[in-house]
């Protein structure tokens, strides 16, 4: 299940996008055989494979509330990038970077499930980058709520849950300024150049769940700010039909 | 050197201000001897201690580039909070929660520093929390621009630097929504029980460095992000007006 | 690039192989873009990502004596198994198990290159299990021999090497012992319940690099041996052919 | 609460000091406010904020004996010393020394305390060095002690205990031989320069709890340990004294 | 308890044996005084000191399952080698080849054992390295049978155990190939030189428990890995008459 | 080498002998064969091999000042004591204990070498408990001395160093007061029972290192310490004659 971004030749982005264009997307569920959801996002070159496995117990804060829990990890393989990263297992840590992106995603997909309709079950959420080209963590939190949902549909399927505990779908984008302009889904070039970094996730009725901006050169303004919101809102529509034209294919 | 906020005994917030105040907020300079720059920074009481220690070098990637960099840690003694938190240097690991605090921190003030004009230099922050009672990485980002800013200041009194790297202020402010209602400088009990909280970061001259928003409970809408955006600047020239006042005393 | 096991479907193997039957290889080149090799080998549901990475350096015990070193990391997705595993980089360090493998990689591609004609570098191999039904540790193997041939490739084309500093093929392969039978390659049902495991990593002329037996229940006799022996031996021949064709696809 | 030292202008210290006078010490209780005890103490120019924390629970190895258990903790602030010293967090390990001494001021304060009054519970200690200027092992036990009775008093006072547990109130000080002078309670730079250092634990009634001596340069004599004993013994008086005179306060 | 090597003073080994010999082997039971069974053995200059604790429990994936456990633990003392290691302790984490070793000396000696007879206990054998000469993993090995052997007599005795849970020895012993001859139980000399490695672990039926082989240099062909077989066989015939002489000492 | 301590079957120490009697004592060099200085130290039931390796490089801090260093590390084997204790290497970090003991063993031995006579040479210690009976810290010094002056012997007689760096022989031992009287060199039923626990490092000169008394129940008085530091130095003048004799020897 794929969009198909207009090709402008003579736009300004490297790749040919106009400014407004998502990159090709996909979603391939059931990417690997063992995980209860189990899909590869593509933004392009970005590919994170996003797997959601269910556990029947929940972390010792929550036992005997009659209650879930969804938790999310997140990791790079050493050569998904440009130049081999460190593996951090071998190093014993994982980077400030990597648990931002992991607290990220997870508060980002509690967001999509009421936890009270789950049982003391805990989704764990894996999303591992295979080929990295910016905008891992958006791919990342699209991939996993597609996986959330076929781990769920199984749950429900088997009988281990009647009523379903999603309550929205939640997709997420990021949108930069390149010398000046609004740019969304910005791939690794432009996101090594552009002057502001805005990484959104919004619920498919139009709520905001995150918001993190941050200034990588000069601060920006409230106009650009406007600017990022609206059109980042326009590519979370497009990813959310993504993601459910994915789950009825 | 401190504001004074007006108290209204009968508005809505528990601690009696307006949704717009700030609480009473403290910057007091050289609390410790040793470091360059030593502000005791005080939001009601959050109390967070930062100070700014100036190395003669930088870290490996920026070597010989003439240039230099700016850094922060952060931590929270094991019984500034209600109940006591495990120390971490006993656990052997700083939380997924410590090392986006310190990251985020590092980044603001990296915005207020020219780097190209601090030499082959390290600005080290340390912000440690002695007492927290909500907000207590905007303290640390509102009290470290002082520390900063006196570190600085004993380097150009020095001669070790002739032009000041400080290119701008830069001060935070939580803002958030309770009970539908935007409020400024939320404390810990308006932090537990929010629906919304967002961090802003800003210049003296209004412009965004990082804003951190997360939908707590229900997402939130883009006229709540807006309410909150407003607030916060207010807030923030309030704040940027306080560091000054506290340099000139 | 694959080969076609025979289906005997009256045989006693649970995915109706031959005893001397290989299950599916297949070896996908340039798997992701920024490896100077890459190569996704799967042996049936096992899928492992193999990479092989040029670093422009060598280790400190080898500096200054013109010659390069391989190395070799290894490691599993979380939910790579049946049942989720933990995630190394998250519990701080790599079991016993992966550090065992791992070394056996290293020993094991060395042996097919002259490190003496690899000048100062140092080829970082690093094999990502994504999907796991047996035998993670010789697809292992077999896959970065191809990732290394491609990315010494890659140093001969661009003229940074002259010289093939490949000596030989290497390749490995499971056997056992199933029920008083030998069994070519086994997958994870039949690894879980056989008498006898044996690794056996030979050379394309027929040389043993590695032989690493197990007796999972009773001691296994010097004819059960000899039996494994000849068994990987021609599952080798089998596996060389396949990588030579891949290389040449 | 504190004591007044006699300057001598024509004295060998460098601050003034008579060899047996101590710093200027004090006490000040409820410095912050969720600890059940919480003092800063000042021996001097050396700050330590001292808590101790009520926790309802013993360790594993008491479990079930009703009785109690007092345990300790210690930690610099990085910037409370001359030059900044890493961040033990960060490091992921508490230093030897920092080890040595939080095991030393859990065993002194155990000693003013009969354990088996207590309950089961634990009286958590954390001593955290807010600036440091010699003497922060002696300064952190005198102001630990001052912190266990507050806590013990909240105890008593909320009708949770009965019976005081505390059987003797425990002080400590450093004692050291400098240019061949028996000198009082070190600072940092007679702590750098001295040829003998003896850190000495007492109980209000004059019985030895620790005594740790060690000779920096040359060995000691059994004459200057007595003279340091006796040294040590009426500077403990006064602590106990101020210890005493500021719990009333 | 030792046999006595046959010296042959022109032969080509450099101790002056011939090529089947074994070092001098010791087998000295009780040489610590706590454990149950606490065994230095010595091949040659090799002497590894191999205790067997018993504990009353075990591990949670067989708890309640009535059958017991046999887990190993593997050291070198710093200054056991010819230049001094790193402490592993010191270090934070054991090194992949002690992992390697350990696991290989707890799956050897669990061949050793019916565990089913052994009642919820376990059986944790520690091999320390007093002095490496090579071979410290088949010494470990061939001493802990004996100190297991202790230990199991001691429960015996005791009449905790009826039933004696020793199915059958266990001994190992290394066989390479130095200047093309099949030598067997090398030293550190050989160890280091020696194209091809094996480690070989055998019941004293007979039967194969672990065969490691690895190519140094050149891989090795059927011919010598027979050869090699050969060797060990006879080698472990002598360690096995070895052991059950001590054991009746 | 060892002495001979009087039996006297009616004495009230568990071993029989008079509260002045130290255990047999005895030193035996050269123990194992790499180390420059290896002596395993007995005394009584506590055995511990010291080993001093020499290295011709200093820590960073003390490079190009013309000066060696001498350090030490301390480990107890797992199953040294009655209770087998879980491995500081597999747990992944050193007990503070560890850490105390093996800080203390450095400080006593550096007071016996001339470090400025040394060269940019360290002499690194490594004290391994084999078995433990109480006491093992002051073996450990004790033994090490020998040790040191082992490894100062071959430097010397290599040529490596003219002067001898060793200005005077440390050695330690406990004394303690159980039962109201004053013992030396404790046991561990002793250890276990005593009121008060002294470890003494003393020269040969009769001048004190280290002191370190607990009081582990009551507080001990002025005239239980000058009874134990008098029983202490008769302790160590035998120790240092031993000492002197196993040189000799």
């Amino acid at each position: 299940m794929s969009n198909t971004p207009s090709q402008t030749p003579n736009a300004a982005r490297p790749d040919g996008r106009t400014p407004q264009n998502l990159r090709t997307i996909s979603l391939e569920r059931n990417y690997t055989k063992h995980a209860e959801g189990s899909v590869m996002v593509r933004f392009g070159d970005t590919h994170v494979l996003c797997t959601c496995s269910v556990e029947d117990k929940v972390p010792g804060f929550l036992r005997g509330q009659n209650q879930g829990w969804l938790t999310a990890e997140y990791g790079m393989l050493p050569r998904s990038t440009h130049s081999r990263m460190d593996r951090e297992a071998a190093r014993g840590k994982q980077s400030g970077r990597t648990q931002e992106i992991q607290r990220l995603i997870g508060r980002a997909l509690r967001a999509a499930v009421d936890l009270t309709k789950l049982g003391e079950r805990t989704l764990k959420i894996d999303c591992d980058v295979i080929q990295a080209d910016g905008g891992t963590r958006t791919a990342s939190i699209t991939g996993a709520m597609v996986a959330v949902a076929d781990a769920v549909g199984k749950l429900i399927a088997s009988g281990a849950l009647v009523e379903n505990p999603i309550k929205q779908f939640v997709a997420a984008v990021s949108v930069g300024v390149v010398n000046g302009q609004v740019v969304l889904d910005l791939n690794y070039d432009e996101d090594s150049t552009c002057e502001t970094d805005l990484n959104v996730v919004m619920t498919e009725k139009g709520g905001f769940v995150e918001v993190q901006g941050t200034a990588e050169g000069d601060a920006f303004s409230r106009e650009e700010l406007n600017g990022m919101l609206d059109s980042a809102a326009q590519g979370i529509t497009e990813l959310v039909r993504l993601q459910k034209a994915a789950l009825q294919a």
